[in-house]
């Protein structure tokens, strides 16, 4: 049977699987279930212990993209499979977050900001979207159609990944080799990386360094892939001009953190792409149905690689 | 001849007008120059007095594409052709603009910077892209590709002008008959219209009563087509979410105005657009020459509709 355990809403989630599941045997937090008949988990934010329960359990769905915290888990044994949410409605909004940083860097906005509390008419240098350049750490569901948005609106886009890609109207590179050139020809650095043993503490005090003069830093991957102290250190000497930041180490980012406050960094409470309940459902619906089937489907996780 | 006479630049413009337009006799502000040899004037925020000086004078290039002021001018013969810059660089900056501040209203992007303010970690109602219907109004050079930008990211926008339009993808309306329908279904305004005797406070305190609770305004038209008091009432008591304002009925808007401290308010120095060297100099030179071979051109001013 199918379980669902969510930190809310367990049956707004549990009606619209079953609408999407007929017939089959679907139960969800706080009802009791079953364990030993469980095959089938869907779930986010699971408490500890909760994979160790279900001894035949064959399948986890995550409500999310990122799996880093499921495959932390010692109670997640290694012959389960576990899927996560690919795009499902949460590429739009990424869209739309990283477009919003986007356009704050290269029109200065945060400076208009500044100037209205002073009541100060007066342009500010005005840099061309064709000369802003713009690398994405991290092509994958996410990044390629972020990437792709920025180009339609004429950014100049470069891609990285681990492997190599070929995409239209994007050039691409890949691997640590790559990295640093990349870096040093990059005004707004986009981070949509998974958090995985190889991206932890990838943009370290070096790699942040290779950034050009007045670069800036957009991070909706995971807050584990920036070193925030380095960071704040090039903001606080000016040789960055801002970030926004919506992952963080720790979640919900503690009050006391001075990042908060930082006038050059605009903290968002990891809201950039929200799993939607429709297309989360129909997505992971359809690949119930078609691992019953016995076919292969998308979204697997590679557990060696980490994501 | 042609005489060039702007606020700033003089010389910038005069070179690159000298290369696009080869053996043909040009002077720039503040170089003498015989005022009855000139028959083209090229111009922004012409002095006073400036267009009587010219005897011969029969075409005027305006080095912006607003010609309100031009046309409230007295010494500005009729029988003078007026032309305007259409796009020229232009249309791609408004859609940042726009863009910018529909993501910002969408995504609550100014509930998360107060929240920072507090430390405080919670997120925000979330309104999907398809959920925000947008209205442009102003289908002209600009208003037509802001409007298009906007339906490529997901968000219904429906466009409204003087004359009927028929646009792919975006349903249009016309005339003042059909704007209070349109308004009272729109999420955020977009006033990218001509200050004309037609558009002057054409949003007064009735218009914008229609709009639903919860709207947002964006204007970067004019400033004379909006009710400013009218305007900040609706903001004040709530019914509205906010305004980004790049024009204002007096510029620079007075440091003693209280928009500057209004907190739903973002106050921008008339810059959404600015006009660009390259591309103004190149349409204007192309229709200079168009001209001398008694070819019709684009951009002219019809100083009857005032646009
Ligand atoms: N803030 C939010 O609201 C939010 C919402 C959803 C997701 N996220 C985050 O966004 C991340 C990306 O999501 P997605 O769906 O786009 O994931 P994805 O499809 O798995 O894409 C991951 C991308 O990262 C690349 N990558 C992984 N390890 C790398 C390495 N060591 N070096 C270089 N590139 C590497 C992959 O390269 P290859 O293509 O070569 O495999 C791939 O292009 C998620 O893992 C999650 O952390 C955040
Ligand atoms: N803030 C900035 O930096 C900035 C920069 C550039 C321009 N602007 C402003 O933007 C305005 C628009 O520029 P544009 O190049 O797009 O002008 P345009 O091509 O002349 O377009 C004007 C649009 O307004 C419509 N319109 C005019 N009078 C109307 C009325 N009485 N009722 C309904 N619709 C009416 C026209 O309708 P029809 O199509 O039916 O004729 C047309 O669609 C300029 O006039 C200027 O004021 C501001």
């Amino acid at each position: 049977m199918i379980y669902i355990h969510t930190p809310a809403d367990g049956d707004v989630w549990l009606n619209r699987f079953r609408q999407a599941l007929p017939g089959q045997d679907i139960a969800a937090f706080p009802q009791p279930v079953d364990d030993v008949a469980v095959t089938t988990l869907i779930t986010w934010r699971p408490p500890e212990g909760l994979f160790a329960r279900f001894a035949n359990l064959a399948h986890v769905f995550a409500l999310g993209a990122g799996i880093d915290r499921f495959l932390q888990r010692p109670d997640l044994p290694p012959h389960v499979q576990l899927y996560r949410l690919t795009d499902a409605g949460m590429a739009q909004q990424m869209i739309e977050y990283v477009l919003f940083g986007v356009l704050r860097f290269q029109r200065n906005m945060d400076g208009y900001l500044r100037q209205q509390r002073q009541a100060l008419w007066q342009a500010l240098p005005q840099r061309a979207a064709s000369e802003v350049r713009i690398s994405v750490l991290g092509m994958g569901e996410l990044g390629t159609q972020v990437a792709q948005a920025l180009v339609r609106l004429g950014y100049p886009v470069t891609g990285w990944s681990r492997t190599p890609k070929v995409i239209d109207g994007i050039p691409c590179v890949h691997g640590l080799a790559q990295l640093d050139d990349l870096l040093r020809e990059t005004d707004v650095l986009v981070c949509l990386l998974p958090a995985t043993p190889e991206t932890r503490n990838l943009l370290d005090e070096t790699r942040l360094t290779q950034l050009p003069a007045g670069a800036a830093i957009i991070n909706a991957g995971r807050g584990e892939l920036i070193d925030l102290d380095a960071m704040l250190a090039l903001l606080d000497n000016g040789h960055l001009q801002g970030a926004q930041l919506d992952v963080f180490p720790q979640e919900p980012l503690p009050a006391s953190h001075r990042i908060w406050q930082h006038p050059a960094v605009f903290v968002t409470p990891h809201v950039a792409a929200n799993t939607l309940v429709d297309p989360s459902v129909a997505q992971i619906a359809a690949r119930i149905k078609a691992l019953q089937r016995g076919e292969d489907v998308a979204g697997r996780v590679d557990r060696q690689r980490a994501y």
